[in-house]
């Protein structure tokens, strides 16, 4: 009985990130930049967004579902966040666990007072924490993991927050990075093998931590480092300072956070995101050249790898799709429904590009290839003579348990079919990924990064009740 | 820098009650009920509203700020709440504790699956347990003494969910209509000295629960009994089963509830409000008669006690004043503000009845007394010669612990005035309070309620951080 | 496709008024004192709220769909309201013509400037004026008659606006309390017959000019009289002014804003509403008196009638039925519908006062009868014995020209069924009206009021396109 | 007193344009395709946006502010635009003329029935028009030209609706698009100069006209060609009729639509935009080589000429700002507003592209220069050695009178600075626009395009009352 309303999501056929985070201790105006901040960071998560800002004596919170803009335009909002210290966070749903009571930060009253917490990432022993707290007798509120951590930091015997906060991060393991907001301290943490980016940056007397750097820039702070994986920064009035996890884990950044996450003028891991892109499209010019006339990227997340490739082939790159933003958030279809209008809503041709060309066409990964099978058609109806997907990452075959919304195998087409089978499911002339060995070389310290998702290699033990079968090898 | 949003709130100068509760087992349409039942019950919260609802698998919950039409106009959002079981909640502000985290009902997963919680009352040990709980390392993400609660269901180491909620309820002390709901049971529950009301009833082969009978009245359901202090129901397929907690305790109704809160259509501890409040107006008469013109309540929660008056005293009953019910919930007052203007928006003296006249004005209670001050002006402003307010209440002289928001002496006008004085403060030409035993005796049954708030006998242990001093005895 | 919105209206079964209106000049708080006097006059229109105001040099519009609080609660809009002069206005809507294009105050450019008006009556040549209008090339934007009027004002050839205004109102024919507002004059006129009501006012140095009374008490505005039928009153930085239409019309002041419309606070026509509406009470107690037992009101609107009633037949009177006041303006009703639940939404019987009573039930009038027969049902459901039933007017037969939403036959019960038809239709025990006679000698000089609707007799031509044989005499 | 709200526009430091139109006959799902239509001609304007849908009999309405897809996203909405023909408008706010008011579709009642219209373009003689009407007693409600038209359609004495509109057309002069709807006919007109660009398209059996041909592009509907100046298209039942308006007048097509305005992927007056822009792009490398590494574009607007100016200059084609499309509507800065924030919050530049190079950034046209300045800083900042700014358009040096916002004279920086000058305002280490010659040659028959906000040359006589001395001449 109810209407029918067809959310055109922000982002076609690509795996979904979880988060964004952001904090920021000794500013007056804590709670505006971090305002900004997740403005910057909007593309790691639009469904929810929220900030708890501290003013030395009490945390107050506000989050809500939608982008940043409208989460604070109530002109009411933004003046209750007072204080010199913040943390921020944008989030994306995952499946069965969206909804505001996910929306972060989570803010909790415990023994030592009110602490809140911000988390990108995901922890591969978070059901098993969670069924044992649950034993004991804790009641969960949320499905997100931080709700799991802010357990843990309560339930510990140390003496300091920040004890605590180490105490529970000893105990978790997986892909993480935490921003905690307590009264006086803000304390970032990054998981021992590091998956997701975190970043410290300077901007006055104020410190920031942030997913990206692109964060920092809008609020004209200055990139100092990386935060380095298993390290825990505590900010205060006395100043920064470092603490790191015990650990001999080698690091495992997450490889895909060059390939499409990130933004590409943001940096990540000490590198530059842009750089590394560019890279990856000039090896897979070598590795996969084509007979074409012209080289053209699906827009925007393979904008740079598409310039990397025609640099590398010679051959001219053109905007051969342009890109509607107007999207919103719920876009309502009409009823019946148009071929092909999901994709069409986002992107149209641009003919005079097309028409007569034997077209390369860049696109970053696939995940279903259900997008890229009418993008192929839509520039076919152009009239390209030839259509020719190069992908400027290997083949996804294997679940992400850290962070990224790639949960099941049947959406991966690459788990079950071959690249020729998927080239006769997109309907291209031709098909070419990049390989894992080229990937690597493309990307600074290759061997230091995480590629489960290509290799099926998972840097840390899986959670125990995923079938393994299912998953354990490349299945073709 | 923000723009000033005056409230006119929705009931000048009285006692704000906690909540309004609502359950019903065994319907297909439960969630549509349960909303009409909420809006009968609109009168006892007005900050929030919710409905979970259980399809015997998955419990779903909608919860948001506002009035419930309001709250449930979103055309997505009824068809959601799906199932034959469901538990709804009104939620009026306290001072603090404001805002959609407190929001009910409260749904956690914990070791025994999904279950939502609604609570009316206050714990009075809610401190204690709290505080000892967080020594044990629990968190908390409200102010609700339903958290509590389900911390301690989710701790009871009994092994069906009935007899942890019956575990976890001896444990508590204090105020509590409790509904919980399960994948497959309603659980209502009433505490051992039953200050706050619950009734049962039955439509079809339903079962519902409700704080009021008038809940009961707009779904057609058919009033069966009230629900006895100590008792537990347990609703399910199995059909209704009544259980009680172990106690030697005396009841301790309310006695409020009969002379504001409840709605006069309503029946409350198996007694009709309206007959109650007419007897309170009667027995006001006969304590405090006046020689005067007409009688005049302040509409709309004094009419039925002035109609007593009326009718006891031989005077003729009067409409003095017209209540404006289109006050919105965020009403925008010009930025300079008139005089009395607050009152005036929500009531306007009639001069054709008032004018020349001696009016007795009946009122149900006093706390601070700021609003009446300026009704008996603009009651003499419209042309009353002589303004005699009578109070169908005893002087309300200490806070209550059980629920209702009394909870600073300072802004308890007869805690620290004599009646001569408070007569000065609003300018009547006299005044009288209805006596202790006036009360008692109009009411039925009268030594088995409490009377705290008019005496300081508080029928519980108070909460250990209180201070007793300044509460202890009436201080006159 | 849509979901099914049920809205409850604010009033059952009662014939809806057009319009308040409002005016101040001279007030550097124009817009806050109209956004109250509006306020006060919600219960004339619900549907859209309007203010214009003029800061000497421009004309500044805001208006909306929904209640007053609701249209200005946004905080960027009052700030936009600046100057000392502003109108106002409150719509109710009616079949057919609904929506944000005929919310007023209207606001146009033309030959003079600019100019707002704001209109509650009816025009009884409308339609032919709007025809040779149309004839002549005009547009028409609204279905409202205040664009009538103002395309008359600018087709006058007189060289002053307050020329043109009274130039176009020597072209209208029909009920009209028009407030206009140019950049530096407030006019406000009233129609020849005086059908509807409007009255001036003053506060410190500002005049003021209402629809009733109530909106000057809000502002701590003195009442100073009505403005007479066909008097044109101009308010400027001179002064106060007034002119008369030449006339030799008889009044015809529309006797339902005392049975029904307006505030019973409220002075219309220079007379208090509450006085007159008792005194129909009495007069229907002499008339039609019943041996009952107690005697309730179809609260709101019935009370002071019932009032009357008590006091001239000595039965007591009580509170029978309670009303719900917190319907909103789009109230979703469960799918299927319960039995009567439209009433019982805003309606439930105190089943201790009705109880094996003899129950006059008072009605100020009578439209479809619809909600009177669930009402009736209700009441006995709670026990009553006997039910009669007393209408504090006579029967409506006819339809309103003259701002009052009786437009169809259909709808009218009494136009084609006797009393006793209608008894048995409503399922009571006995049936009364006043007598048009009775009516008469309750009102202050009732010859002086229009009875069309209860006598078929029309104090004006009636529009020409109107089926007379259908309306022109009473139909049994 | 209201709080600081900072809306960051869409587009930074460009002229706007008015509006985007669309319509579509003989369709079932006539709005539908219409909202589509709208959706795909957002960029064309973004304050408000409108459908009016005709069922054969009655015209429905529905309009608002905020873009296409907030507009209706009301589930109630589009279920009431019934019928097989429809118009849409988006709507760009003009300084002092915007507000629902002027939202459009304009849909009026005259003597013919209804007619709703949509315009996009500008009228040089309306406010002559308007003062003769308003002189001879007409009245308005927007300040849209569309209204003057439908006046003069309503005064005209043709006997046909289609007559009268030609009537109506042949009294207008400038810049127009208009779609008109009656209940039974879609009519489209274009002014004789054709300045602005809509098109003819079909899909089934139904007929579609846009302002350009992406809007055509989006419903799977087949281009047919440019609907030529002075050329009046009615379709209805019977088919799809072209009429022509008596002309002896030249094409001005507004060269400014292949510069900015149009999106990449339409053909607009039966030429690709793409193509247009990138020969604008070429001949700018030739006129204005530079001695650079990389070639850069301020995305989105100046991608295709950059990729032009790359390709024939043989530099390199890199992304170094990237463009952040989050930005709300009411996107609420910061109180204290950081330096150069609102650039900022819309682009933020790529090291890794632009450290230590020297950089061409292509920007399509300037207006005030502000928002370049501040970019030019931002790629300094980030790195770049030098930064050669070249403009795809000749410097703006006079007001445009045919629907583009370019009407003070104040805000053209050309109008009144030499290159040098402008150079150095911006910051750029060179500065070189390209010629109106070699602008010319790069269009399709360019001697048939509008250069006035170029030269200055007026294709038809400027507004009456236009102070000419101010604009004839270039100042230099």
């Amino acid at each position: 009985m109810t209407p029918p309303k067809i959310v055109v999501s922000g982002s076609c056929d690509h795996p979904r990130e979880s988060c964004g985070v952001f904090g920021i201790c000794g500013d007056p105006k804590a709670a505006e930049h971090t305002y900004l901040g997740l403005y910057a960071l909007q593309h790691r998560g639009q469904e929810s967004s929220g900030i708890a800002a501290s003013n030395g004596k009490e945390i107050v919170l506000h989050k809500d579902m939608g982008l940043v803009w409208s989460v604070f335009s109530d002109p009411y909002v933004m003046p209750r966040l007072v204080g010199s210290s913040a943390i921020g966070h944008n989030r994306y749903s995952t499946t069965g666990s969206s909804g505001l009571k996910n929306a972060q930060p989570l803010l909790i009253q415990f023994k030592g007072g009110q602490i809140a917490a911000a988390h990108n990432g995901n922890l591969v022993n978070a059901a098993e924490l969670r069924r044992s707290m649950e034993e004991q007798g804790s009641i969960f509120q949320t499905t997100s993991d931080s709700e799991i951590v802010l357990h843990l930091v309560a339930r510990s015997k140390k003496d300091s927050i920040e004890e605590m906060i180490i105490d529970a991060l000893t105990q978790i393991e997986g892909a993480y990075c935490f921003v905690f907001l307590t009264s006086s301290k803000l304390i970032a943490a990054r998981d021992l093998h590091g998956f997701r980016p975190l970043c410290l940056g300077k901007v006055g007397d104020a410190s920031v931590v942030a997913s990206e750097s692109c964060a920092l820039d809008i609020i004209g702070a200055d990139y100092i480092r990386s935060i380095e994986p298993g390290e825990i920064i505590i900010i205060d009035k006395e100043g920064v300072k470092s603490r790191k996890l015990p650990s001999g884990t080698q690091s495992a950044l997450c490889i895909f956070e060059y390939i499409y996450f990130s933004r590409p003028d943001s940096i990540i891991f000490d590198e530059k995101v842009d750089k590394t892109r560019r890279a990856l499209g000039k090896k897979l010019a070598e590795e996969a050249p084509a007979d074409a006339d012209i080289v053209v990227a699906i827009p925007d997340s393979a904008n740079t790898a598409a310039l990397g490739y025609a640099q590398a082939s010679g051959l001219r790159f053109e905007i051969g799709l342009i890109r509607n933003h107007y999207v919103g958030r719920s876009f309502i279809a009409p009823h019946q429904r148009e071929r092909d209008l999901d994709v069409k809503v986002k992107f149209n041709p641009v003919t005079g590009v097309l028409r007569k060309k034997r077209v390369v066409v860049i696109e970053d990964s696939i995940v279903r290839g259900t997008t890229l099978k009418k993008l192929v058609r839509l520039i076919r109806q152009a009239g390209a003579t030839e259509v020719h997907v190069r992908v400027s990452s290997p083949p996804i075959v294997s679940p992400c348990f850290y962070g990224i919304d790639i949960s099941s195998r049947g959406e991966l087409i690459a788990s079950s079919k071959s690249v020729e089978d998927i080239r006769q499911y997109i309907g291209a002339d031709s098909l070419a990924y990049l390989s894992v060995e080229g990937m690597l070389s493309a990307v600074r310290e290759g061997s230091l990064h995480c590629t489960a998702c290509f290799t099926g290699d998972y840097p840390t033990a899986i959670p125990v009740n995923f079938d393994k079968e299912l998953f354990s090898k490349r299945t073709k």
